[in-house]
């Protein structure tokens, strides 16, 4: 599939339409095989024991899952999540930006599945895996 | 199963453990078959188009359910979220809370079951349906 | 929702389009909050341990999440399974038959939205949990 | 981690432990990163429509995610499957067999997690994306 947005196409996207966020995600890399996002962790991500909340882990797996199917469909503020599945897997280290690899597996016409791998900076060990389905609008 | 924390415990709990987020939660109601939370929406949780994210609703419900299973093992601050399923069905209204209807489906020693049904206050079909894994840590 | 098919019209379209099944599943009662649909479990579905097999909890929720659609939208036969979740709580009887008890969340015009619990007859706590999306074929 | 059961290992084992289904199923192959396994489409996994069933799906991704857990911790029947997510992607073709590419993505003292892409053989895009955890007993 080509890709129609770039990182730069999708973080200017991102700060029009999510003001609220946009300041603490980043979509670093779009190929046609892999998107990558960082999350920069801040206080008011983090939980007691020194970890990361799992809405934040679940809000960079949605943003990265977005933004690579944006990358592809170009920008389509309406397309919504129908379906989320989350492994929370290894205790995030608090410390640490998170980031999102992203890969698309199915592009339909009016859903799209697409799933992400969430590491600690520099980590090798994913802390979590998450696989989401999107609602593509019809165009008009 | 016994109940051995009541709303007020549990809202007394996360306005320690959780300061970053008590203020937008509150536990109102705990039964043996169902526990009923709340989240205050503010500018923070909304999106474009009117809507709610879905990262606010997955965080209602994450909470929900930590605390339906604390009300019946007590304050362990280290249960942690394993796996999460999530529909997205409806979309909330955007100046409505949102409201939690949770149900724990086991208590297992080691791992715990709930689901929580989420709506717009006053209405009576779900915005999402969700489902989480929680383990338990042993006790010392 | 208006219910379109019975019990009666239910099982006789499963053993129209699905022969090689029909015989071992059968829609039990279905009212408009509630579908009660029966494995009757045989040798294949047994696994060591004393237990039933996972892919026959699944086919039982599967199929009474699919009755439980086409009982208010009739017989659709290519109505599919989008997306699946499934929690296996405890242990099934391997004596006893399996019960489903599904509901409908959402029926909307492209996709429908229901969950299952699975007990084994008898039983007052769930095996398993079930929450299903289904695509809808449009008319044509 | 190491690899402590070889597909030969693994087939004689479900030859021994699942003999119902044994004959359907094939592990082919065991990488410390990718373990590979197939079914054998016969008449009983069709659905109208020319497509396989769901629930065989879902059986070849269990199996599948079951061997690659057993291949690093040994022969261990009864871990069992705690939790399942599948997003069904593209029609399989009827008349070819399925093949499941698994990778363990935890293996942890208490709960794996596992995922699970299958093909039609000879396709390159996936006709459905499988998650799972399981929970290994604890050692006697």
């Amino acid at each position: 599939m080509d890709i129609v947005m770039d990182a730069e196409a999708l973080n200017a996207f991102l700060g029009r339409e999510f003001p609220q966020v946009a300041g603490e995600y980043r979509v670093e890399r779009v190929d046609p095989d892999l998107l990558t996002a960082r999350l920069t962790v801040g206080e008011a991500h983090l939980r007691p024991g020194g970890t990361i909340s799992g809405p934040s882990i679940f809000a960079l797996a949605d943003l990265a899952i977005y933004c690579a199917i944006l990358a592809r469909i170009g920008p389509v503020a309406l397309a919504v999540t129908t379906n989320a599945s989350v492994d929370f897997m290894r205790k995030p280290e608090a410390d640490r930006d998170l980031r999102a690899e992203c890969r698309v597996l199915k592009l339909g016409r009016v859903l799209a599945v697409a799933e992400a791998l969430i590491y600690s900076e520099g980590g090798t060990e994913p802390v979590a895996r998450c696989s989401m389905t999107y609602s593509i609008p019809p165009k008009s």
